[in-house]
């Protein structure tokens, strides 16, 4: 029998669901992803409402991932479905709930776990964890960090997220929501964050946190020869960034100066929490590659302890962008089996 | 057979040397401690020096052991040594060894516990870490802790130390010597700390950082009239700080609101880290009560995601101030024991 585990990743906007197997290949994945269910569908977050697209997503779920199983068993009959993965917004592994994910419709605390296992009674393991989790897990169980016991996973998309490897375990901490550095602050008072917290790092180093240091260069510097200054605060992107720097923009550099400063401050107080191998970068800005590495790297080793210096490896994630997230979620299975000796 | 650990702590003045049972009972301890060898002793950094220094005190230390377990062993015949655990500074848990500790007269990296081990080799555990770290192994062995699988330590004296138990057990790193929260940056350029890193915690919220207040503040105000103006800045304490408060003095009031918002904003991100049960506080400033645990705790409540709002708890360490030392330093070989199923 070909072991194989069910990876879903519930995204602000869609949701993926793929089949991965025990070396983390997709061996089927949905496309076009289903689409999550949407804020705006329960505007005042009535729970009559948040109840019927929660049945209606769990159900149509539930359709995707027995077709999924049904197109892999076509071609490979021999398949055994070892359990379900899935990466969600504000998820606790303990619980396996969804608890007041601020970017989901779903009102309160939202047993997933349970109302997918309704669906499935005969798959045993079904977890929950966040994305960046399920992404850390993912490098453990199929990637650069295979033979690491203690390292870091940054995720850098519209928010900052993280999971950390300690002893070999992922830290779920005592509720199951541990792993959440994107918003320790690093400068007091400052930027609004998306939690509504002020200065945390994510404001400044993600995606969206490099987005607003272009604006504030443009501002301090009243750039207009920078092309930034031509594109719209809704259009700009990492990538717009990484190209403008590669042809020599000094506010695009700047911003990743910055970003670099900042994101290697944050990671230093990381370190001297847990003293990992290696912290791993995720997301679109880690195709800039220099650009970001080596401020953050410069700035990490000299907020450091002089006993943690030029130990600690930043590096890019090897897991695929496109494919990360379903793998990582499969992943939380296969280190579900690893424990109880399977 | 009644089974005995020695704990040892290597301070910066001196050098704790007791006797430990499993229950956390104290069988033995030298009075006066064994003076620790001074970096006044070797002030050119010599390697010759050092090495001297070294073996005199190795063998002081080996004789004061011999003693303690002869004079323990008079009273009960029946006991047995499972193995020596050492609290000291840049104590590396992983190798043994003691590495370019900046306060102690010894050069480079010292194999410590290799040089114990000669002196006693029929001990099996010999264990070195750093002294908060050996202080969160005795919370967790002996105190409030015990039933806890995450929670972190906080030591408050001349540093500020700390140690993180995840998952049932001390987080030690890829290196050894993780755990260093008092290094970790809580303002931008702020306070130069005793590492010689800027802003970092131990330099705002250590008995020391909070020394640093009071003077700040009288600089502030020009404050003639707080009883804190009379005293010189080398006499000033933690216990000053919280009588003055107790009478009403506004500055050592406020000297405890600050160190309290700044000691809540940086423990809120050691919980975005690890999500901890509780957070202990150790030392003299815990002391002050509510002083110093309500503005911290209403500060680290601020800094909190949602997600992990009034869950965290903020307690004194049920260890005792004199005996802390020792009782932790032999917790790390009742863990040692309890992980080989002893």
């Amino acid at each position: 029998m070909k072991q194989v585990a069910i990876g879903i990743d519930i995204g602000g906007t869609n949701t993926a669901i793929g089949l991965v197997d025990r070396e983390g290949n997709i061996l089927y994945e949905k496309q076009p992803q289903l689409p999550t269910p949407q804020k705006r569908d329960n505007p005042l977050g009535s729970e009559k409402i948040s109840e019927d697209l929660l049945n209606d997503f769990v159900s149509l779920l539930a359709e995707e991932i027995k077709s999924a199983i049904e197109v892999v068993g076509k071609i490979n009959p021999a398949i055994e479905v070892m359990g379900i993965g899935i990466g969600a917004p504000n998820a606790n592994y303990y619980t396996g709930t969804i608890e007041y994910a601020p970017n989901l419709p779903f009102v309160g605390v939202i047993p997933f776990a349970k109302m997918i296992q309704e669906k499935f009674p005969e798959i045993h393991h079904i977890r929950l964890t966040n994305d960046a989790n399920a992404a850390a897990l993912g490098e453990m169980i199929f990637g650069a960090g295979k033979n690491m016991k203690n390292f870091v996973m940054i995720t850098l998309g519209t928010g900052l997220g993280s999971g950390l490897i300690v002893n070999g375990d992922l830290v779920y901490g005592s509720d199951g929501f541990a792993g959440e550095c994107g918003h320790t602050t690093i400068v007091h008072e400052g930027r609004t964050c998306g939690c509504g917290g002020k200065g945390h790092l994510e404001a400044y180093c993600s995606a969206t946190g490099m987005k607003r240091t272009v604006y504030e260069l443009l501002a301090k510097y009243n750039s207009t020869e920078s092309e930034l200054a031509n594109i719209p605060f809704n259009e700009m992107s990492s990538k717009i960034v990484f190209e403008a720097a590669e042809k020599g923009d000094k506010v695009a550099k700047e911003v990743f100066d910055m970003t670099g400063e900042w994101l290697g401050r944050a990671l230093a107080d990381t370190v001297h929490h847990i003293s990992p191998e290696a912290i791993f970068l995720f997301g679109g800005p880690v195709a800039a590659g220099d650009y970001i590495f080596k401020p953050t790297k410069d700035s990490m080793e000299r907020h450091l302890l002089p006993i943690f210096r030029n130990k600690v490896k930043i590096l890019p994630s090897s897991l695929k962008l496109g494919s990360a997230a379903i793998v990582g979620a499969s992943a939380l299975v296969w280190k579900e089996l690893e424990k109880v000796g399977k």
